[in-house]
């Protein structure tokens, strides 16, 4: 994804709301992961000798990247629209997002046979705009200064009807985010791994706070922490002060998935709870992550997918001696893009 | 792998053997599955709605280059080595390969402490014997003109008392690489879905043979077809004239992993009985399917990896209105020589 995506949609007062605003169950993300099986991917942990040798502990990585639709947002939005009853259905579903939830929330739909409106910002990428639309739904472009989107869904809903559904402060949403943390601790029981320490990458914070649940029942000793850029430490701050804390308007980061104003309100609350922390990488880290899984993990990964890996490998954490699991979370980035963040020099080179 | 692996292996009378000749049941897979549980990655079924658009059918491409060692030789690597008695633990292990099959045995016997000699062509890319020594192997290089390979490692099985593993005549490597097989029958279950074609690289043919054997239980009515690069297409001659047949000693194929110089004795034997017939493509085709693969899936597959894949691309059968699955086999491609076939021009272009 670019630009930044649901900006300060938590804020909005008018902003339209959907599903409950409790926190979900251990068993409302098992009843996710039975709900999304016929139609998600169960992503492997897959590891590599060398980046184990250069940190000097056991790194297990989640390839979120093999999802369908390229990211973990296709199982919240699956166990989501899979609950829409018939009338729902009929009506329709609305979101925005400049990426990888437009796209899983398209696909699905597609899928169930839901009409799917989604606002896309018009200065988001081409490819996302076209593949959205690929995936069968009716994209209305807005200008992300002129134009109020929060208006325009609220518009749309009261019009048609149709279900909104956020890209990440939402009941099911998190519930089916958490199956990757189901998932993780099934592997790292079958390759027989207690880990340490599991790093996600955190935006609006639904995949932080699913993996979450999950390890609270799956694996108490596990500290679960979140990884965001350098300039977008929102849920770094957030998690001192105890509120919610926005980024800077001016902030910048390759990592165009991972640019929220700040921690979403259901995610925050229970990711104060549950997280043993934040840390930040660097743009710089970023890419040598990027490098690292094409070279080691044959995987391309998308700038916010890599920043677990990011903060591994930069050992913002001591991980020598420990067993950790970090969460490659999406792979859409633009092939000259990754060609770039590669760079020639690097392509050639062993990291 | 570069080169021609085990050329010509199975025609030297007094090559070196090990295990049992006969050909494995559903019951050794399934006890090959137990066996290598805790070490190898269970890989998944990836589907890109983009190709499934382009041949207008339903692709399900499984994910080998995400197995350990970066390809599906390490699941008969490890079933095979799992088996060694105290006695041949202490021997060691002696095989010939340059590529996949060295990595996945030098990757093995260090996890389980078994010392390992491989011998290897000098003029095999030293990164592969560098990463085959980085896996705590003990790598002989020998002269591909010159040296008699299965001389030189029946030697060292008589001065040492190691056990010979070949890479794909064998009971047990056959047993494991099945396990690929009843991967795929469990995770077409999952997605509820019947599998009209499964299609999968053939170079020495065990993948081949193990996941056939899977298949004739799991999937009776799903065609197994192999597919060989154009100027190696041994098998599918064999498969006509009833025995094995050799391929030209000139011939060439960016396919490094896919040059043997004719069927494997126990593999064929198997084969001829449970594969539904041959494919062969061009290595253009198979740089357009690496391309696809980077583009839609995320992964980088090395040329010998992308023959399936390229095959379904290329329309070599029809699969339109049909499900069929092919196995991504490996990513074990030089970063330079991966940009170089996705080209520069090709990065920058939608596939």
């Amino acid at each position: 994804m670019r630009g930044r995506e649901v900006t300060a949609f938590h804020r909005a007062p008018n902003a339209p709301t959907s599903g409950k605003t409790m926190t979900p169950s251990f068993d409302d993300l098992r009843a996710a992961a039975q709900r999304i099986r016929p139609f998600a991917v169960e992503t492997p942990l897959v590891e590599s000798a060398a980046i184990n040798k250069r940190v000097g502990g056991r790194v297990l990585l989640k390839a979120e990247v093999l999802q369908a639709t390229g990211s973990f947002k296709f199982r919240g939005a699956c166990n989501r629209l899979l609950q829409f009853d018939l009338a729902e259905r009929r009506a329709g579903v609305v979101t925005f997002s400049s990426g990888n939830h437009a796209l899983a929330i398209a696909a699905v739909a597609q899928k169930l046979g839901i009409p799917a409106t989604i606002l896309m910002p018009s200065d988001a990428p081409r490819a996302k705009i076209d593949g959205t639309r690929a995936n069968g739904a009716s994209v209305c472009e807005y200008d992300r200064k002129a134009d109020d989107r929060e208006a325009i869904a609220a518009k749309i809903v009261s019009l048609t009807g149709a279900v909104f559904v956020p890209p990440y402060d939402d009941f099911a949403i998190i519930a089916g985010q958490g199956t990757v943390g189901l998932e993780i601790a099934r592997d790292l029981e079958r390759v027989q791994v207690r880990a340490d320490m599991l790093l996600l990458p955190h935006s609006g914070g639904g995949l932080a706070a699913g993996a979450a649940i999950a390890l609270r029942t799956l694996g108490p000793d596990t500290s679960v922490l979140a990884v965001e850029p350098a300039a977008f430490d929102d849920l770094g701050r957030s998690l001192i002060s105890g509120q919610r804390e926005n980024n800077s308007p001016l902030a910048h980061s390759i990592c165009d998935a991972l640019q929220v104003s700040s921690p979403g309100a259901l995610t925050f609350s229970i990711n104060r709870q549950l997280l043993a922390g934040a840390l930040t990488v660097t743009d710089d880290e970023v890419r040598e992550a990027m490098r690292v899984a094409y070279h080691h993990l044959k995987l391309v990964v998308e700038p916010g997918g890599a920043v677990a890996l990011a903060a591994i490998l930069a050992q913002k954490i001591d991980v020598r001696g420990k067993a950790v699991v970090g969460v490659l979370s999406g792979g859409n980035v633009d092939s000259a893009e990754h060609a770039r963040y590669l760079s020639v020099a690097s392509l050639d080179s062993e990291t």
